[in-house]
């Protein structure tokens, strides 16, 4: 049973500022929160209808609190037209960033990264290369937004991100910082860099000038046919797959 | 001035079986008519209110007749809640893949990729790495989708794309068919193809057991971390810009 403060409580984690307030965000699905589950994400609370699970068994749900809510209810308190049968919620976390912590193994920095789906796709293949960490920008979509959550694929449980002031982070490292850009160098010829930051722009404007000013190398993919550009995701996922064949790991 | 049966036609073609009926698809938004239209594409019409071009200069129709529209008109022909202040038309064309097509130069297969963006994305990075062509299977998003042209940038325009049973095809050729698959031979092992077909599958299903048995390798992206799979259009880039490393063009 839930009270009206719950239902009210559970709608408003759709928005950004109440996540924030609350220190609390909400996925939705069956499928997202098993995988979450299975990364052992700790959830705070998991409310579920009888129907859930649908299929299988009921994943062990560590710390989380079951509470069993009524189709009437999960559809007062989903985000979503057509209701899932499982919601839960966790706690929202900001590890910190030590000072020099870009200075050892790979980095994925995101530089206003606004569609949440890519930021999900982004945080999927850092956890992929397993990259060491991922840093936003904090005008990249909210890492805690629904949307990134499920486009992450269970990654989001798996891979450590942080929202910094990019440029201001990347004046302090002491390891190269490569750039996916249109203009640079290729690809193809990336040294075997056991510690580096790589740099994705947002698909509208690229990268932002304090960064692009805080780059030590812009690396370009080889381009062949009339395509503007790549997106994000596809750029990053090529830079780091030729990175992983430089160090041949 | 558009009739009843102008504005109900125009609507009718979000619908696959009307686009098919009728041998027209529609596409709308400013931003994705300005790609094709730089792209050569040749619409049959392009429907605008007095508001187009929001920005800059009206781009050259090609032999597109210009028909003007008011705003309430748009709305009522548009498919988006908020309309764009441009809509156009064009043919649906099939072009025939001739016996031996595949044997020379480089396809790009889509095996059940039923996600829209997902079609759209990989026209983008087959245009990017000039690929000769793409081939998708019938159970793929219908590429005349509006998503589809929307998410290939342009691409859509400059990618002959061809609709066919994959598995048939698969079997008359002679060159390598190379799949995308979780495991197999490292993609950074692959010889300098340079006729082959990359085959990618679903996000969820893989690729299907009639497509697999015509595979002659199964190349897959090392992984370091604990992502279960990457999507298609980032495998499908990955093994491309292996294969153009590859070939050194």
């Amino acid at each position: 049973m839930l009270t009206k403060a719950d239902l009210q409580r559970l709608r408003s984690l759709r928005e950004k500022k109440s996540r924030e307030e609350l220190g609390r965000f909400v996925v939705e699905g069956e499928k997202v929160i098993a995988e979450l589950l299975a990364a052992g994400f700790a959830f705070e609370a998991v409310y579920a209808t009888p129907a859930w699970p649908a299929g299988g068994d009921r994943p062990p749900l560590g710390p989380a609190v079951l509470v069993e809510i009524t189709p009437e209810e999960m559809a007062r308190a989903s985000h979503f037209p057509t209701p899932a049968c499982v919601l839960a919620v966790g706690r929202i976390t900001h590890p910190p960033l030590a000072a020099g912590a870009l200075d050892h193994g790979l980095t994925l920095a995101l530089d206003g990264v606004q569609d949440a789906g890519n930021v999900g796709t982004l945080l999927r293949i850092a956890d992929w290369f397993a990259l060491d960490r991922v840093v936003l920008s904090p005008d990249c979509a909210d890492r805690f937004h629904p949307k990134v959550i499920h486009a992450s694929m269970g990654s989001f449980a798996r891979v450590t991100a942080h929202t910094a002031d990019l440029a201001a982070v990347l004046a302090t490292t002491r390891v190269p910082v490569l750039g996916c850009a249109l203009t640079g160098d290729s690809v193809h010829t990336l040294p075997a860099h056991r510690d580096a930051v790589i740099v994705v722009g947002s698909e509208g404007r690229g990268l932002s000038a304090a960064v692009q000013a805080r780059l030590t190398q812009s690396v370009t993919i080889p381009r062949f046919g009339g395509a503007e550009s790549l997106n994000a995701g596809v750029a990053a996922a090529i830079v780091c797959d030729n990175l992983r064949r430089a160090l041949g790991r």
